[in-house]
């Protein structure tokens, strides 16, 4: 068939969809309603599930093979976060009208890229056609050692809090996509990096390791830092001090931030960071930073748990605390 | 606040939703981003998805509470078609705006009803706000012993066709719900029986004992027969036989067919019947009759699975091929 022709939903599921679950027996190729899967001994299996909606998590001028990336990496963000080890999905597709041949051959290909990298496979899925936004809902799920997930609601008084990689940078990469900010002095190297950030988000599966070992409670910070942080503070009882002038920062974001092109608030409360907010230890504290790095993944510390009468107190540069009318994204 | 607000995010969650993941220790109550599952030893685990949205799959008149109970019960009888008993569901909503409570509150009611019924818990979610019509994707898991998986795609030549309960109910049930047609003849409580196959399907997890001892290959029957029994065709590299005459059809739809008021190819192309569709070794039908029998469901023989060379012929009563131009439902 032509490229751009419209695909029936038999023949996106062969053609597109089916080659992603190649290599997983239980998925059956696609051809049952049910996938199987046989649990590992000794582990414990985590799922999650998040959807993503054109306009709404990603935008329409978006590449399809970044829209296949993304919808499979923010739920992996989720398994990194409990320290899990992806090993399949299924995937509820809803369209508006069948998508091209053109637009499925990209997004499979996202796809692809996204399931060789955090290694797991399509095992299942629903197609639908409806009014609306393309959406993509997926279920993804890990394995960890049994008893052994990384709960977000465990962090102690006393522990410290670190972050993964660097905040922000997505904030700034949807900006300079929407057009909404001009990214005025930017390489055009610089600007891809950042709306790089923005489409297509790396878990940090990385940590699992360093989170195992040395971790009291961990999530990921998808939302933004700030949001994220207090929900770990509801889910555990407990409150906690983030100091803005430690949350780290790409060079860019730094620059950016130092020339007034965006308030330190702003990036703490941005959204799309798809990094690791964990607690820790005081004394595993040293470790989990060098295992970490050990791994390839800088962690820094931005602030500590305290006790939940304390609530959660973000700490400005100058030492004061500040007042965020909005921690960061929800949708209702 | 009142019944007819509309909702936070967090708010709808921590109401509504989080009292479902009660009993579920993994599911955190909703708090944790990820829910974690100890799977039981000896057991494979069965995973499915499949989203309902108003308008497509339900009807925006439909009760909140006949529409969480289809969410739920649609991916169930997936599971029930491959023999798996539910334990757990995650569950991504979708809304143009935030609902109700009194929405909120009908909607969990019906999930409730739904989980009681099936034996599962709500372990995890996404709660999202996009243009379109709302809608509801569900990922059910369940189990089965270890390597006892039904697949659609295992049915051999010389194997009886089983149907499970009667078909075409939900088909005029729709019809009525619609106003497309109406049901002249039928009692107040027919017309609501017909409504009700639509609204409430019941997945047949009754038939478990009886696929697993007596069953070479199952499914459930959710797009029409014709169109699922092709799909089974095609995944096992077989053909089939199936006989309209002896299709089983409740009193009521005999009724409507016997007055002309529906033809047979359309009760056997509807859709939403979601009864099992089973192929069993010729030497087990009877004792697969009984055994579903004593688990209160009755299965009735509509045919048979041929060489994959004799295709799909579907006879009509008097006995010749009929040709159906749309062999059920499909999305695009």
């Amino acid at each position: 068939m032509a490229d751009t022709e419209v695909l029936a939903e038999d023949e996106l599921i062969r053609t597109y969809l089916a080659p992603l679950a190649a290599g997983f027996p239980g998925a059956f190729g696609l051809e049952d309603d049910c996938a199987v899967l046989t649990p590992e001994p000794g582990r414990d299996l985590v799922v999650t599930t998040d959807a993503i909606a054109e306009g709404v998590h990603y935008l329409a001028a978006d590449p399809p093979e970044d829209v296949g990336w993304k919808a499979l990496a923010v739920n992996v963000s989720d398994l990194a976060g409990k320290a899990a080890r992806p090993v399949a999905y299924l995937m509820a597709l809803a369209f508006p009208q069948a998508p091209s041949g053109d637009w499925m051959a990209g997004f499979a290909g996202g796809l692809r890229e996204a399931q060789q990298a955090f290694g797991c496979h399509l095992i299942g899925g629903d197609t639908d056609r409806r009014p609306g936004p393309p959406s993509i809902t997926i279920t993804a799920m890990g394995y960890v050692p049994a008893g052994c997930m990384l709960r977000r609601g465990s962090a102690r008084a006393g522990d410290r809090l670190f972050v993964s990689g660097t905040i922000g940078d997505a904030r700034l990469g949807l900006a300079l996509a929407t057009g909404s900010w001009p990214g005025s002095g930017l390489s055009t190297a610089e600007r891809s990096a950042l709306i790089r950030r923005y489409r297509r988000p790396a878990p940090r599966l990385a940590l699992a390791a360093a989170l195992l070992q040395h971790g009291h409670a961990a999530m990921d910070v998808s939302d933004g830092l700030v949001l994220d942080l207090g929900r770990m503070c509801r889910a555990g009882g407990v409150g906690a001090v983030l100091r803005l002038a430690t949350v780290p920062l790409s060079v860019v974001v730094a620059r950016v931030l130092a020339a007034g092109g965006i308030a330190l608030e702003d990036l703490a409360t941005g959204g799309d960071d798809y990094e690791i907010l964990a607690a820790v230890a005081p004394e595993q504290a040293a470790q989990f930073a060098a295992s970490a790095a050990a791994a390839g993944v800088g962690v820094t510390d931005v602030g500590e748990v305290v006790e939940a009468a304390a609530g959660l107190t973000v700490l400005g540069p100058d030492g004061r605390p500040v007042s965020l009318p909005r921690p960061g994204y929800t949708h209702f």
